[in-house]
């Protein structure tokens, strides 16, 4: 596949993502359709055709996963009512009731807790954090190749941090085994072109790009003009918001900034994971 | 662009992918490009040329991030003496000597934390498992996006969890400063063709995929037939391997079995993240 690199200049993808002229890179269509991602929160009522969610969880499968453990898990959740007791788990945010699918990715330990249950040993590496995180980290690369396929498609999609808030009521919902846990849940759907989403600026790569070593003066000196950019783009996405950091800094503030998941790690306790 | 969609038949990848004859499904360039991921693990020392590095992280950066927080970063280690240090670190595994580029993805709260400091409010979200959590995905959200960017243009590619054995000198040795944590590693490079690497077979996707609510019956039905498919699979490619229920059982029997990660959430609050 070497062959299929071409060095041109796919400057408005990069001019977009970083809201600043970029030199050329090399780049391909899967890149292009990476660097072309934005949230879709605005979605037609259409399903999605026969097979195509078995080709995203194909994809899905696909990705790399620790020790081949497959610590994951999904619930497809099409139902309208089930969609709706989503929706009001959550932020309300009506792209949950638009959007004719939403996937909940889980972190699940209970698949490998059962078999190992089979033998007459112990089964207590389980029990502490190292295990969980293998399966929020197998969960997610999962889900960003189902994100992906889904985009490749033409599908819009949109990631739900916001099912954290509740997770004992999330596990009730959908009959979820201890052992499990709902990371986050993935909108898709046709998007709704009468209400397009924009191709979000992020840091400069300087920010975020270090060789070698971490150099924090480094992280910390773009960010003065990121703000710039990014209020340059709210302003013609019409997100009235304030500066990046002012509101970066809203978001950690206090304990229930977090609106409920600041009780994540006493949830997950009684849900079957000590994290020890 | 839906109309890129063809129901052909990618019989070749989707039966490598489960072991099994599966339906034809639809499918694309770019999903072919995601079913065809081996985790490589046998590099030619070749560099990669100007510009890959940096394409492949605007790839990373287009993948959604919680609240456009962008609470990851990376550090891309090239260094051949600083590589073998990696290698001490962490199980001891050739790719990472092999490979030209390792990318260590960091969880990073610190960037937030000093935009935050810069006024007179609180930070104590931060302190919060949800806050790690938000950090840890998004670091893998974006590394799987480099992942895939890397893969389609011809590279190989392997993920290292190994690198949470020893959190701490880790971060002396990338210079990290406080609440930062590398998620793991990727060894990306030009495959070894004279030792190719080989698509793994994965669970049936109805022990993994589940319709409105999660049964835990349909989660376990398919795992004998897996274990036959794994191990006809193991048998090919000279892994000689248990079957997959014994190794799953072997890998979480006890604290120790976790080879040092069963530290990791007191290294972690030394680090800076109290995971309250």
């Amino acid at each position: 596949m070497m062959d299929t690199i071409s060095t041109r200049d796919d400057s408005d993808l990069l001019h977009a993502r970083y809201g600043r002229e970029t030199g050329p890179l090399p780049t391909n269509e899967i890149i292009d359709t990476l660097l072309a991602h934005r949230s879709c929160r605005a979605f037609r009522p259409d399903p999605l055709p026969d097979g195509v969610l078995e080709t995203l969880i194909a994809a899905g499968q696909s990705a790399a996963t620790s020790s081949n453990l497959q610590t994951w898990s999904v619930v497809a959740v099409e139902d309208a009512e089930r969609r709706e007791a989503l929706f009001h788990i959550g932020d309300s945010q009506k792209q949950i009731l638009e959007s004719p699918l939403v996937l909940c990715f889980l972190a699940d330990l209970s698949r490998i807790a059962a078999i190992a249950d089979r033998i007459p040993k112990p089964r207590e590496a389980l029990d502490y954090l190292e295990s969980f995180l293998v399966a929020a980290i197998d969960s997610s690369l999962a889900a960003q190749n189902v994100c992906v396929a889904a985009e490749s498609m033409g599908y819009g999609t949109c990631y739900l941090g916001e099912l954290r808030q509740y997770p004992e009521k999330l596990a009730a919902l959908l009959d979820l085994p201890p052992m499990t846990m709902v990371t986050f849940g993935l909108c898709i759907g046709v998007p709704d072109e009468t209400r397009p989403a924009f191709i979000k600026p992020r840091l400069p790569q300087s920010s975020v790009l270090h060789r070698e070593t971490y150099k924090p003066a480094q992280a910390l000196a773009p960010v003065g003009d990121y703000e710039v950019v990014l209020d340059e783009f709210n302003r013609m996405a019409r997100n009235g918001q304030p500066l990046w950091g002012l509101r970066c800094a809203s978001r950690v503030e206090k304990p229930d900034s977090l609106k409920g998941r600041e009780h994540l790690a006493g949830a997950l306790r009684r849900m079957g994971f000590p994290l020890k």
